[in-house]
C-alpha cells in the first residue's frame, strides 16, 4: 500500500500563521477540552475568540481477515442520533504510539488481532477547530483471537462484510463518519483493479 | 455522477438509540454551541455527560473549470496550526438550502460560479459528537465571474490544479481536511478510467 511521495505536487503554500494574543481555556473535562484564542491575522485583523477543541490523536482500523472480509462495526452514535456502520476506532491513550492504540482498539472492540499492519492515511478531523490527527491503519490477515472487551458505554456489533458490500455502503454514503469514509475511499482507490 | 442505490449492501443496523434523561447547554456562542446529555443506554448504563457540538450544516465544493482545472484553495488553519490545501467550503446560513450555500461559498471564496451542479456526498463530520452534516457538491464547467469576496478573517489563496496534481496531494495526505479528502477520494474513485 505504501507509495513513494508524489513528486508532482505543487509547492506547499506559505501563508503566515496567526499570532496568538491571548489564550483562555473554557473547559478541561476529559471529553471536552476547549480553548478560545484571541488571534491576530497577518492582515492585522484581530479575531477575539477562535475556538479550538483539543483532543489526543485518534485511530481507526481497516482490518481485513485472511478470508478477505472487512471487520466493520455498527453502533448508535448520539451526536448524529443514528446507528451507522463504521470502522473500529478510538482515542490514543497518553504515551501510546498510534499503532499501539490501533491494535488495542481493534482488539477491545472486536476481539480481532494479529496480521500485518501499516499506516494507510493520516489526516485532521477538522483543521479549523481541532488540534489533533486521526491515523488510519490497514491490518491485513487479522484473525479473531478473543471475544470483544467493550466499555460500559459501548454497544458494538461486528459485521464481516465483503469488499463489494463495503463499496456499496460507500457509494450510498452509508459510512457517515468522514474520517472513516476518507480512509476507506483511499483504500478502494489504491486497490481497485485497473 | 449519480449512481442508483446499491442492492448488495447489508441491511441497516438497528441498535436502539440512547434515552436522554437530561440536557444541559454549556455554551450557545455563535461558533461554539455545546450541550451535555445525561443518557441511558439500552443496556441500562447511564452516562452522565455525553458532549454534543451543535452546528448548522456545512458545505464544500469540488469545482472544476471548463479547462479541467480543480479550484483548490489554501489557507492557514488555526486548529491544526498549518497552512493546507482544501476545498472551498463554509457553513449554511439559516434558511439556505445546502446547494444555495455551496454556490454562495464558492463565489465568495473564489469568485467562480456558473456550471452544472450535483450532490457528490453527504456525510457527518463526526457522528459521535457533531449533530450536523457536511454536503459535498460537484460543480462542473465553472468560470471565474468575479473577484473573491472574503470575510475579514479569511486569507485565502486560489490554486488551479490539474487532476494529477490533486491526486498527488491526496496520495501524500496533503489534503488534511477529512471531509474534503473523503469527497475528493470518492470523486477520484468514481471517475478513474478502468
Amino acid at each position: 500500500m505504501t507509495k513513494p511521495k508524489q513528486g508532482i505536487k505543487p509547492p506547499h503554500p506559505a501563508q503566515r500563521p496567526w499570532r496568538v494574543l491571548e489564550r483562555r481555556y473554557l473547559d478541561r473535562s476529559p471529553w471536552h477540552t476547549v480553548r478560545t484564542d484571541r488571534v491576530q491575522l497577518p492582515t492585522g485583523v484581530v479575531v477575539p475568540d477562535w475556538y479550538v477543541f483539543e483532543f489526543l490523536d485518534w485511530v481507526e482500523i481497516l482490518a481485513i481477515t485472511k478470508e478477505g472480509k472487512f471487520v466493520i462495526i455498527s453502533q448508535y452514535r448520539h451526536g448524529l442520533g443514528e446507528t451507522r456502520y463504521e470502522l473500529p476506532a478510538g482515542s490514543c491513550d497518553e504515551g501510546e504510539t498510534p499503532l499501539e492504540s490501533a491494535k488495542r482498539e481493534l482488539f477491545e472492540e472486536t476481539g480481532y488481532g494479529g496480521g500485518r499492519w501499516e499506516l494507510l492515511m493520516t489526516k485532521s478531523p477538522n483543521p479549523s477547530n481541532h488540534n489533533n490527527h486521526a491515523h488510519a491503519f490497514l491490518a491485513l490477515d487479522v484473525e479473531q483471537i478473543d471475544v470483544p472487551h467493550n466499555e460500559e458505554s459501548e454497544d458494538i456489533r461486528i459485521h464481516l462484510l465483503s469488499r463489494e458490500e463495503v463499496l456499496a455502503l460507500l457509494l450510498d454514503d452509508e459510512i457517515q463518519q468522514s474520517m472513516h469514509a476518507a480512509a476507506l475511499w483511499k483504500y478502494m482507490y489504491l486497490t481497485e483493479e485497473r
